[in-house]
């Protein structure tokens, strides 16, 4: 097998209607009303691939549902309704259920969307979540992964890496770094922000494989390069200080993945704009480089150099 | 655990939206414009329990999304889109997605649909393949579970046992049943009859987990009972013949599941208009009994008495 997106150009995309824009998105988009189009996307979850057999079941099924949160509202969508498929072990619990169906609720509340149907089957195999949630969009407003334009700001919300290096303490035992780890169990989509952007942001998706491999998807679909300066890239405090002690560890925030920020590119005459609203809806947002001729996403270091970069992001195959 | 349906009222309905219709059906009825509604369906299949490794790869995946199409149609929605989830073995070579593509495209061309969009994982377990199917209906016109009324007749579409006796001349090493295990392998939904059901029957639902179990979800949430001569169960010649020398198979008609046809409900009066709609269409259908007053579902033999049923469909938990 040659990579996820080899696979999805060679075998789906012939498969695909005009909603499914050349499964080039993260998104569908499925046209409603004459003011609304409904924005569809669907994300598995394997255990011990996305999450760990150990992890808190309530912040499993929270995970489940805020990763899924997250595509919606890169694409500038409200959180509607969901639909939960779930293959779980034959002997299942009852307080598995409880604790799971606890975390759904809480990601309910949070996120503004309800459980509209699903499956549940049983598997010999690691619990299977899958997920798929419907959004609502102002009619043709969807943001895409295509149209980022050359001279462009490219920016990302949050900060980086944190999951990725949440993961690293878990199995490096290294419990005190609470923050890292929440990030990792419980992610934090930029939920009202991301819908904000609508009108003002060209191309947009979230950052879940990866910085940028998710930096890689927008070039690569919009025809054009990025240069993304490793100085700019957002880090919390606690990343930085393990990054002191642990340098080697630097690719997890451009490459870790399971950020679930949103990286979006927007014309320079938005700047004010968009650091307003940034304030306004109090979320951190960096202008983390510019869209530039050409193609492919290059790391610079501060002298203006590329930074080779070997792992790009999370591939299944 | 207490079994699929307690799960779902105690675990999931608190979570449901209205859209989700307290999740007593097989979908969701989502508004659109005004004059149409989404129909979505969601069923997952996963590796030995729905579907065998050793099936033909093709018939596989036309089997994934016929057993959503039959969800959809009982319903009397017109299939639209749908969304693929994949959890596949990391080694999983091309050839497997060649032959996984070209029986969706089959399945598509088969039931007028395409692929919106979806996800693929890498998984350690049996592959899961998760299908989320959205139909279209006139506005308000879904066909429901609940609504089917005392005194009313009660059909179902196709013959029933066929695909779980394919199954069980697969494992018995009986491959001269050919049609018996076509059945198994590509369910034939009635596509285009189910649809013209809307405005007739007062309630319907797809056979999946068997008839019996499948009417019981009618007759539970309608506040009906229903008394259903064994004699009038539907069956195919081969079926027949199976039975004759096997007649310890019987419950395979009545609960083996897998049958994937449209049981509903209709009053008396249009009897006749049912039937020139099954002939014009060319879509079997058998007045199999009746809607009573009371509660559960009946088997009634030859001499009108109560066939203990102990197996009455599948149930995963």
């Amino acid at each position: 097998m040659t990579g996820e997106f080899d696979l999805i150009s060679t075998y789906f995309s012939p498969l695909a209607g005009p909603e499914g824009l050349g499964l080039i998105d993260d998104a569908a988009c499925v046209p409603a009303s004459s003011s609304e189009d409904f924005v569809i996307t669907k994300d598995l979850l394997v255990e011990n691939v996305h999450f760990r057999s150990q992890d808190p079941i309530n912040l499993i099924a929270y995970k489940s549902l805020a990763v899924n949160i997250s595509d919606c509202v890169a694409k500038g969508a409200k959180p509607y309704l969901y639909w939960l498929g779930l293959a779980l072990p034959k002997d299942i619990k009852n307080d598995w259920m409880q604790q799971f169906s606890s975390g759904l609720s809480e990601a309910q509340a949070a996120f503004g969307c309800k459980l509209a149907g699903g499956d549940t089957t049983a598997t010999s195999g690691p619990i299977v979540i899958s997920i798929t949630l419907m959004g609502k969009v102002p009619k043709g407003q969807m943001l895409k992964r295509a149209g980022a334009q050359v001279g462009e700001d490219v920016y990302v919300t949050g900060t980086l890496g944190d999951a990725a290096l949440g993961l690293w303490c878990l199995k490096n035992e290294k419990p005190e770094a609470s923050s890292l780890i929440a990030a990792y169990q419980k992610p934090s989509p930029p939920f009202i922000f991301a819908q904000a952007l609508c009108g003002l942001a060209t191309s947009s998706a979230d950052v879940s494989d990866g910085l940028i491999a998710d930096a890689d998807h927008i070039a690569r679909v919009s025809g054009v390069g990025m240069e993304l300066p490793q100085n700019d890239l957002p880090i919390s405090a606690e990343t930085g200080s393990l990054l002191e002690n642990e340098p080697s560890l630097w690719p997890k925030v451009w490459a870790g993945g399971d950020d679930y920020q949103t990286i979006f590119t927007a014309p320079i005459h938005l700047r004010e704009k968009i650091m307003l609203l940034s304030k306004k809806l109090k979320t951190r947002v960096s202008m983390i480089g510019k869209v530039t001729r050409g193609q492919g996403v290059l790391l610079l270091d501060k002298r203006g150099q590329t930074v080779q970069v070997t792992a790009r992001g999370y591939t299944h195959f």
